[in-house]
């Protein structure tokens, strides 16, 4: 029967490098079955509880205590196991490398590698954002690994990033390469023309990791932090990922990876992303959970898993290019009046990342709901089928009326640029739908700034004659297509979309080899940095004040105090 | 300047067409600028005010109320041209076929029409419930086009339509196509192999359309209302379709369209869909608004839009297939255990419309969330990288002990029949990551009846050796994958999904040509029966006991009154 021996070191610090080792170390002394080593949160406590190594004893702990167990064949193995801790982490103390100096502070360590571009913070989430603005301050760019960082602090060290023209990729960045060099976890790739931009770190390394099966290769990787696509950061490292790669010369295809982006964020990033396509860099966008009908959109290109963004990116860098819209802008609304709610709803399902904010009256992620269906606002979408339009009326398939009157008002609005129309034929529809409309579309195309789009569905058996139909609206002056994401491509060759204020990108000095940083935190990151052969000065980093945050606060008024 | 008379006649029922003939009938007479008639909803009112055509006089009306409105040129010429009303309604009543018996109720066109499989309904909302219960009570299917029938008359008129193996396509179905005949608004396509099933009108009428266009053909389109993937009404009409075409000898791919279902609803319809795959008939599925990762998995093929629905099927009839698996079934739970939380989400994404209930400590639609995240329950994706994993702990990137754990933990519960893991390899990872997880995977393997899936991400040139990495699991047991998708599909191949009771085919010989039908309300539908050489019935239907509530309850309750 095991039994179970514990100690508890409170306000102790150690880096989780050490509290692994030392596990490790523990787990192999004479009678030891198991150990654990852990700061005693609330997560680390279940998870030693699921493995059976909490003592029963009541233990009032938090997170700044770190709880050492051990499971052993005797209480008395245990004990001595815990006995030997110390001389452990002193052995531990002397086996690093011991050749170089190592300054114990960000300070420090600035002033011994001046030209490092780049700071690699992996501190313990609450001392983190601390470290990251003094290297902004500093104006370097920071790869904030660190996670359990606040939001506010997120968005207040991203606010003073923009304002010095740096890079903040994080909090909770796993991962980023930028000329061929790997910051925290990267996998080797090839050079190449493809630059990315994610908010998703192993969808960044599937990604490149596939890129670079395919016989292509990389330029730059940013990494933006998960939560930089939320409503709360508005995609600041997003943007200045995409407008640095847009200005990079290596970079010839971008691809933007995200877990699930906040719709209107999805469509402000979309916005910036389109302005980039349309000026020679095409962008292949793997937004994982938005559902696009769009395999394309003009320049933007659409990957519904990590595995297509890669097989996609490769085919434009090699060549087989999205084009870049040649038709004119518009300036102006779209106004979609349909009769069919599922025409209507796959074309606002591929126009609503696109062209936010976007009004209907059917209800959909990220659009707008019209208060009043009767009274178009900016861009609107109208499925005119919908029963608060059929109670005692007939379906606009049948009665073409309530659609001719909706016309005429939209063309009566000067802001109207685009009307998009539905024309279904087929039995029990009306049995002239495109000579009903007729008038209303050579009136609206007589307005002159307004383009008519008719998506015609049906075939050439239909009663109503698919050519005689299609002939008809194209005499009145309508533009034919035949599926919604047809509609959808033409709106957006024709239409902008709100994008809010660019992003400045960052110079690109920082962004040639060889790369120079400075690593506060995880040695492993320094080790792999120097394996790869970038200059790295590690920093032997503890917390200021020892973790006292009474005393740090204290210290924080002095300012002008040396930390380092 | 124009003047505006109008004439209310209150409780004045008239069917939807009859307005549309008075409303362009008014409009043609001398003086007259515009008209409308309408039943006098808010949404009416609300076009009518928008069309400039509503009396500044307050008026108190109803859904009942017909109101006629007039503009002309004078005020005598307005008033001239109501006073025409009752001639032109009166016109109208003579201009029908009367060559021909017109029954009055549902039960005189049985009596008229005993082979007549059908009943299309399309009376106004808050009638057609009563005429869909007849018409099943009588053992025929209905298409109830009408909308604007409440909730709960859905789920009671579905529960028994499955009680009399009979179908209910509705409420608020524009169209169907059984055996080459198009019922309410359909599209004439070549007679083939792809049947579909739709919650979606214009969605069903896209994809067939483009399945002619592409040279194949369709064998019944069989609609189901907008509401029948909701949590409430739970696909009963459309997993009663899918059952019926599953047993259908003409049709050999079904494709199954839908807006946007619950979460819960979907994957009920898809594990049904599975089913049908496995028995050999592929299923192609365009449920807009899902955001899969996947392009198939096993004998489902996933389309993003409507016509990549009809490219996938008119592939599939071709012979393209889509193969059922041949993996060996496995008897209980996935366990994913994840190092990367965008690799987890991928997956997850994947497995949910698939295999659910699933648990995961990611926020997904669709996915339960863990209350306790170190225990595992059901199907379980965890993303172990995850903050509350790492606050004062490695990544488990970095450090294997986590998992190599909660591994452990999951082989220990008998439940569990699959294992997956990712294993990331690069830059910052831990050394040997397949070395580290070896043991506790060939341990789990030893157990017998469990299968660990790896999922390696890393490249050749990654410092742990890409072919080592994936020998040396291998070796331990393990069945590599190389991207979250085909982890997805492995584990869809050896576990069922939970699907609940499945719904049984309706009998098949009211699909034989030729169709006979009944038709309860628009016109149109009667003549577009008749024009495909179809049988059909029209009934001359009023609203019961002249449209009075009171009076029809009373009715109600002597019951076995003849309303015919």
């Amino acid at each position: 029967m095991s039994q179970i021996a514990h100690q508890i070191r409170r306000g102790a610090y150690a880096d989780s490098i050490v509290l692994m080792q030392l596990q490790s170390a523990l787990t192999g002394l004479p009678g030891v079955d198991d150990a654990g080593v852990v700061m005693a949160t609330r997560a680390n406590l279940d998870l030693l509880r699921a493995n059976r190594l909490l003592p029963e004893t009541a233990l009032e702990l938090g997170a700044d205590d770190m709880l050492l167990v051990v499971k052993a064949d005797s209480l008395e193995a245990a004990e001595a196991a815990l006995g030997e801790v110390d001389r452990l982490l002193e052995r531990r103390g002397t086996t690093g490398s011991d050749e170089e100096f190592r300054p114990r502070s960000l300070r420090g360590a600035l002033r011994l590698a001046p030209d490092a571009g780049w700071v690699l913070v992996s501190v313990p989430g609450r001392w983190a954002a601390r470290v990251a603005r003094e290297a902004l301050e500093a104006d370097r760019h920071v790869f904030l690994y660190s996670d359990n960082v606040p939001l506010e602090e997120e968005t207040a060290l991203k606010r003073l990033a923009a304002e010095r023209r740096r890079l903040v990729m994080g909090p909770d960045c796993g991962t980023a390469s930028i000329a061929g060099v790997g910051l925290g976890f990267s996998n080797r790739v090839r050079p190449g023309a493809i630059g990315l931009v994610a908010a998703a770190g192993t969808g960044l390394q599937a990604v490149a990791s596939r890129i670079h099966e395919l016989g292509a290769g990389v330029s730059h990787a940013i990494g933006t932090g998960g939560r930089d696509l939320s409503e709360e950061v508005d995609g600041a490292t997003t943007l200045q990922g995409l407008a640095t790669l847009a200005a990079d010369p290596a970079t010839e295809v971008i691809v933007l990876v995200s877990k699930p982006p906040a719709p209107r964020v999805a469509a402000r990033v979309l916005a910036h992303a389109r302005a980039v396509g349309e000026n020679g860099k095409p962008v292949v966008v793997c937004f994982l959970g938005l559902a696009t009908p769009l395999e394309r959109a003009g320049s933007l290109v659409f990957a519904g898993s990590l595995a297509a963004a890669a097989e996609r990116s490769v085919e434009l860098a090699a060549g087989g290019g999205a084009v870049a819209s040649e038709a004119e802008k518009a300036t102006g609304f779209l106004r979609g009046l349909f009769s069919g709610g599922t025409l209507a709803l796959e074309t606002l399902q591929g126009l609503a990342p696109l062209l936010a904010p976007i009004h209907s009256n059917l209800s959909l992620p990220g659009v707008e709901p019209l208060t009043d269906p009767a009274v178009s606002r900016g861009h609107t979408v109208l499925d005119l089928g919908g029963d608060e339009f059929t109670v005692g009326r007939l379906h606009p398939m049948i009665d073409p009326d309530l659609r001719r009157r909706s016309l005429e008002q939209e063309v009566a609005d000067p802001e109207t640029a685009i009307v998009l129309l539905d024309v279904v034929l087929g039995e029990g529809a009306h049995h002239d739908p495109a000579g009903a409309l007729a008038p209303a579309i050579r009136a609206a195309v007589a307005r002159g700034g307004l383009e008519v789009v008719a998506l015609v569905v049906g075939t050439d058996l239909d009663p109503q004659g698919l050519e005689d139909q299609i002939g008809a609206l194209e005499e009145a002056g309508a533009l034919v297509v035949r599926d919604p994401r047809a509609a959808v491509t033409r709106v957006i060759e024709r239409l902008t979309a709100e994008a809010g204020a660019a992003s400045a990108a960052v110079p690109l000095d920082a962004f040639a080899a060889p790369l120079s940083a400075i690593n506060v935190g995880l040695e492993t990151f320094h080790t792999s940095l120097v394996d790869q052969d970038a200059k790295s000065v590690h920093v032997e980093w503890r917390p200021p004040a020892g973790g006292n945050e009474k005393l740090l606060a204290l210290l924080d008024r002095m300012r002008g105090s040396d930390d380092g």
